[in-house]
């Protein structure tokens, strides 16, 4: 038993897992699969955008000098001479007001230097009339001006996006590189756990750890291997754990962290030998944490606690496989909320509570999942996020500012936000 | 040309579109594949939890009145008789200051009504004292105090995420029923478009917004059907979207309902028969978004203009989709932000511009993507929100408080969040 263990600040754990998190090589993918994965170089405009000088608006191309003078009383005629829709540009010289009919996005032909959108415009037999002068430029996208050959479009480290695949597809990058990702291992510890399709039997529960952790993975688009269910034997357990580090680039196991008697894994990652970055955190549920790192491969031992497991999982997994693929935003933002019921237990050390977020007139509002009261269970289905307590605090009551992690987000932000 | 048409407010535009969106039926899935789906019946307990009286803590299960006057002047001794691992139970039944040594999941022996806790003792030869009393429950968790055999644990038109796929995980449902999610055809339009892997020729542009949408699709877990690049020819964009509407269940189109000469939707809808919900809303960019219904079938009409494009999906088309699955909470929620940038152009609609959301000290910060400026392209491929401007309003500067929609996020809300 390791009653003695010296707990260490949340930041402090999740500082150690950033310093041990190791990339796995790139790969090349079709840039429409890349939704969610992480670029691994910058990549860099391979044209002008505008590429040519382009009408903003549907209306028409003139000369703007010929606009001079125009007013409400005195308005200026144009006759229409050719049309440029779309994907075309004409080499017309203009003679003095005379006008293209141009659609958006069109090429703006050498002779014009401004473009007139047909609301500001009062149409005759042969053309228009308008009512103001027009400057150069005006509703016109000039070549160049958002970006340059040659430009950084997409910075490496970038989660990909749709905005980001957006972007690849503007430049032409058919195919992107990107960080490979980690197919993460994950195996719940504990006699007293069934299997899903498992009738009950007294004394023990249904496993809902593993389907819960394969979820959060499969949310960030990671690859889960769901490891069978073992006795509490240490032989079992060991040979399991080999296994699983053959075979996968990041080991999840719930359980088994504890003090209790049957919590083999500070004896397993003694065995094996593996570095133990911390095996107490100064937080609420889940201090027993612990994370090991054997030749690279990480062992995060959340805690069985369901709510500690899932906290756990956002507070030292999800950005340590971010920063496995690389990532500049691997942490889940954490941001201003209201708390929407009491909790006046006393937090010690920093308190992670997996709970309901919600949103009203543009606020965050969050209330606590699983407590041992009536609606626990319905509340964990809802669970979205995690209240962030800070230590040394007591006694928070409905409408208290508070701190909450975003979970079900799919960016997230460059820096650890507790406290 | 259509030049007149009726604007209406996009809450408007909003309650038409939900009114028109229709589910597609429903299907059973395993339910370690139904992240991200939507449930379609309320799911009830099939058990109580916990399904029975259980230790919470690694400790020693005694009964309580064994403990009476224990202080720190006078401990009071138990001596251990049994094990309870986690997963077993005793039906021993204790003798006067008898202690079960019990792990956090054992059930509570019959003999035994309250925990004490490995910390609160000293150990001794055969067992440990105590310094405190305790009352009966102590570190206990009691059958049915969380939930009750036919309590609804998931209610239906939940948008299932890890913490409900945990739930069903507790309560043995290996398959669950789930709406159908629609199949989406996407397509743009303009002969100016050409495909990610073709070079670049004078006046035209690769199609950014195809695959924009199809990531957009994506990160609901939707997905997307990609129709290739049409010319802007009536007959055989017709004949593409007649083909469309026998493959899928909803269309999106990118470009052609503007009021250009090659705008050619309208007339499409009109030659379809279709119902034109709307075909202008007072809004900016993107005032010329058009949605109609075929026979239950949407017809999203989106602005080609890439943010109008990207803003104009996360308004109409993602609450739509959510709802064709009937989800109680279809909305992108909307919260407070702050503006980081200034952005001083009046504002006579409702604007929504595509932007890029950070986070900094539990405050939400929003700077404008793809303007007409040098950092334009950068800023879309790290655009992950909607900057949210109320009509009649201008001259926002930086530090103004503002709202922002959340795009990357999994799980939404129940009320559309602009005003």
């Amino acid at each position: 038993m390791t009653l003695n263990r010296t707990p260490i600040h949340v930041n402090d754990a999740v500082t150690k897992v950033m310093a041990e998190s190791k990339t796995l090589g790139l790969e090349k993918i079709p840039f429409d699969q890349s939704n969610g994965r992480v670029l691994a170089v910058d990549l860099t405009a391979t044209s002008d955008v505008p590429l040519f000088t382009k009408s903003a608006m549907d209306g028409f191309a003139v000369n703007s000098k010929d606009t001079a003078g125009a007013s409400k009383d005195n308005r200026v005629a144009f006759k229409v001479v050719e049309e440029v829709p779309a994907g075309a540009t004409s080499d017309y010289e203009l003679k003095e007001n005379e006008a293209f009919r141009i659609m958006t996005g069109a090429e703006i032909p050498k002779s014009a230097d401004t473009v007139i959108m047909f609301e500001q415009t009062k149409e005759t037999d042969h053309g228009f009339t308008i009512r103001r002068e027009f400057k150069e430029n005006e509703n016109i996208a000039l070549k160049g001006e958002e970006c340059k050959v040659g430009d950084v479009i997409v910075e490496k480290g970038t989660t990909i996006n749709p905005g980001a695949v957006a972007t690849f597809a503007t430049f032409g990058y058919t195919e992107v590189e990107v960080y490979k990702q980690p197919v993460v291992g994950v195996l719940s510890t504990g006699t007293e756990l069934l299997d899903v399709g498992d009738e009950l039997e007294r004394g023990k529960i249904r496993n809902s750890n593993t389907p819960m952790i394969m979820a959060q993975l499969d949310r960030m688009g990671i690859q889960g291997k769901h490891y069978k269910l073992q006795t509490d034997d240490f032989d079992i357990l060991y040979q399991r754990i080999e296994e699983m580090l053959s075979e996968v680039d990041a080991i999840i196991t719930t359980g088994g962290v504890s003090v209790g008697d049957y919590d083999l894994l500070p004896k397993i990652y003694e065995k094996l030998g593996a570095e133990v970055l911390f095996n107490k955190v100064a937080m609420r549920p889940g201090s027993v944490t612990t994370v090991s790192v054997l030749d690279g491969t990480f062992l995060f031992g959340l805690s069985g606690n369901p709510s500690a497991c899932y906290s756990g999982f956002e507070l030292f997994v999800r950005p340590a496989l971010n920063l496995m693929q690389d990532a500049v935003r691997p942490f889940a933002p954490v941001v201003d909320a209201i708390l929407v019921e009491d909790f006046t237990k006393p937090n010690p050390f920093s308190r992670f509570i997996r709970a309901e977020l919600f949103f009203e007139e543009g606020k965050i509002k969050a209330r606590p999942s699983g407590f041992n009261k009536s609606n626990a269970v319905t509340s964990i289905a809802k669970s979205n996020g995690v209240i962030v307590l800070p230590g040394g605090t007591r006694g928070f009551t409905s409408g208290d500012a508070i701190k909450v992690m975003l979970t079900d987000v799919t960016t997230g932000t460059d820096t650890f936000g507790v406290e």
